[in-house]
């Protein structure tokens, strides 16, 4: 949904717009509500907050030709609170930031990069893409760092990744935190209105982790169903070996409008939606989200969204119900 | 005086200007001098500085029309020292950042935005724009975060503005250094040579201040008065219950060259003027500024300020003299 | 090899290009590759890496024609790693920053600017320039926050630099980690094949240095010959008085390549490049470095970089081999 926007390159000139020579894209994004907790979160979470259901976004990228069907393409993006114009995550460009290059053998990105597994597991079809009040947990990171990733290019619908992820420790050194070598692979197909991720990772941490992931959609007319499952197995933590979680969504265009809906359930986790939370592993996270987003453009949309998170453990079950409206531009 | 910057947006082709779909203006300030204090204040203080009057800037803002007489509308603007390339602020976005709707309602923006207090009190009529070697004393703050605000549209000059701003705190929560949820209003008269502005906030933080300003301001030809008056009140704080601020100003165009003057008085506050260096809370702060802007283009400047400061309490009179000549560049 | 974008300014309409009056030059560049150190280097530091020959960096510089000769000019950059999004060095702009003015006597910039010495000392001739595998060591910092540098107009191939910098410490005070006032100057020729470079810079701080730079180069056809030596005398720490680095360089263009061959001694110094990661102070340090870079376009290079660095100490001498690969994209 990214509009992008080309800085013209005129070198001599800038009347001489047919001189342009380089380019580079600058879009981003900011995104604001107010949201409101309440039900048994904490009095802290329950403050009635001015957040987006996004963080907001400052990004660069581009491509260069370099003849022969070969190009080189980058992409770096800075993540900001746009309520406090803070920085969002833990790096100033905790968005991607890569470099690469691609042809007719596919592509290749080096950098910090989006995780294959995400990409194809249940966070792939989170109509509220695991942020926000309504959006849904998820067991695999975003983005990651010192990554090789391979993508192959699309046969007929179909497509594949490879990411080796440089864990940049010493050879034996395994700490809690500390993230040693690991790998994934990943393969899709997208044919109009069927698409189907699988993948599967492995992370030589403290944990020794497999994460399985595997998501599908099918579209007809205006309507979109989807279905995600993904799996975090743990070697070396014997109390939370095995995670599941489970996301079954579903959206409906309405003229300018998106109606979105989504079940999510979490066995043996912790919830990592940002919004809700309840801290701690839990038994059981159950969460119900519907949403509606009204687009005033292709760039600017009003949104409300809802959702209630219940956490199980033996004796205990709590429950939170949040509410959120707010505005997303793009630019 | 920021002159923008419109990167163009070019889809497909960067030869055809005609298909720009979409803008974001890109635009900034570098500031630095040479600053010198003498007199009373601390040996650190009194060490000659590379600083601007003004810290540096780098902003992005758009807006978009989303016809029906709707736009959207976004900024956000990173400070940072020019003489050491260090972030200014507590906040990559130190400047405003926010996002918002504007249409024959007038305009409402969401996040960190100019205090409305602020953009009515001392502070809006200080010719030194509050920094630097001249800048005057306020009790306002610049920009406020987690902020909802309302702009009315125009009528023959007439302009009002009504500011909520969150305090995401949880119920009864009220402690120093946190802000609760407050709100300010503030009404503007602009019409030819005349200024008027009024403002009251109310700040439920540990002091629950009430905050007052007004500004005013008449042109005749060259040359410009102002006169601006601000009071804060903190209900729980009674040593300093009440503190106010006087400033008294002059503004004289010559050619190319606009001279500067000024009057501050404090009474029962402390010396916000970051250069000065004061510390601690005085019956009464008096400063005099005066300065010389000489403008080599509409974004290009030299200036050169001189201001004397007295800071005095019982049985302690205090002064400090500051010199500064620098440029300030506006891309 | 930074190609310039200029980013049109269009005020009014986006399709009135002859209309432009503004411009700032966005630039920037992304360096990733993979690394890998052998021998008596550390366990961490002989990890296989994801990093960069430099630093990923995004600038944004600008001129104005103020007439009569007379031009304003600015620049600040940003520098990042890549691998993992996070700002590089210790300021947000650790790149230059600085706003200037140029005309017939010259320029004058003020802010973090390049150090004189560094630009003419053995720093200015590093094939590798002073990154990555290969990079060279140096006793002279690349940049330097509040300096004022004038710079005198080119006369047949000769110019000249002054460099003051200000330590904005109170007079008398002198710290480790701190630095007082210092200045620098430096003359360079460059006239067709020939490029000579001097320098000398006093820095008051806690060592109060002497430090001393001079560097020439050759060029004939495709080959360049070059070298470089720099001194630093430390008055106040007796044990480390005086470093002395030597670089001897060449080059040699083939078609698209470029090889790089270089051999680095410093005596009684530390080393400073930043991959090999020896510590400490040696009695000598000495490296070998050969590289091939391979230019897809004037933009974007592949690069293989080998080294092998030798420190010694009475009774110890410790080796280490590096290479690495990578890729280059300037934009």
């Amino acid at each position: 949904m990214k509009k992008t926007l080309i800085a013209l390159a005129v070198l001599g000139s800038v009347a001489g717009v047919a001189q342009a020579q380089s380019a580079v894209t600058i879009y981003g994004k900011l995104d604001l509500g107010v949201t409101k907790l309440s039900g048994d979160a904490s009095d802290a979470a329950k403050a009635t907050k001015l957040q987006g259901n996004h963080s907001s976004r400052l990004g660069f990228k581009g491509t260069e030709d370099l003849g022969g069907g070969l190009s080189a393409l980058f992409q770096f993006e800075n993540r900001f609170n746009a309520d406090t114009g803070t920085q969002a995550g833990d790096a100033l460009f905790s968005g991607p930031a890569y470099v690469g290059l691609a042809g007719g053998f596919g592509s290749v990105k080096l950098g910090r990069n989006w995780s294959t597994v995400d990409s194809v597991s249940s966070a792939a079809i989170d109509p509220f893409e695991g942020d926000g009040i309504g959006g849904l947990n998820a067991l695999t990171r975003a983005r990651i760092n010192n990554s090789v990733t391979y993508y192959t290019p699309e046969f007929s619908g179909f497509g594949a990744q490879a990411q080796y992820i440089l864990g940049e420790q010493p050879a034996g050194a395994v700490a809690a935190g500390t993230d040693n070598d690991g790998y994934a692979v990943a393969a899709t197909y997208n044919n109009g209105p069927i698409y189907l991720g699988l993948g599967y990772g492995r992370e030589e941490n403290s944990n020794d982790s497999d994460v399985w992931g595997v998501s599908g959609s099918y579209a007809f007319g205006p309507a979109k169903i989807a279905l995600g499952y993904d799996q975090r197995e743990n070697e070396e933590v014997p109390n939370t070996e095995k995670t599941k979680n489970l996301v079954v969504a579903g959206t409906y265009e309405i003229g300018a409008g998106l109606v979105k809906a989504a079940y999510n359930q979490t066995r043996d986790g912790a919830d990592n939606t940002a919004i809700t939370g309840f801290s701690g592993t839990f038994d059981k996270i159950q969460k119900v989200s519907i949403g509606y987003q009204h687009n005033l453009s292709k760039r600017t949309s009003l949104y409300a969204d809802i959702a209630r998170t219940k956490v199980t453990n033996p004796g205990v079950s709590d429950t939170a119900n949040g509410v959120g409206v707010g505005v997303t531009h793009n630019f």
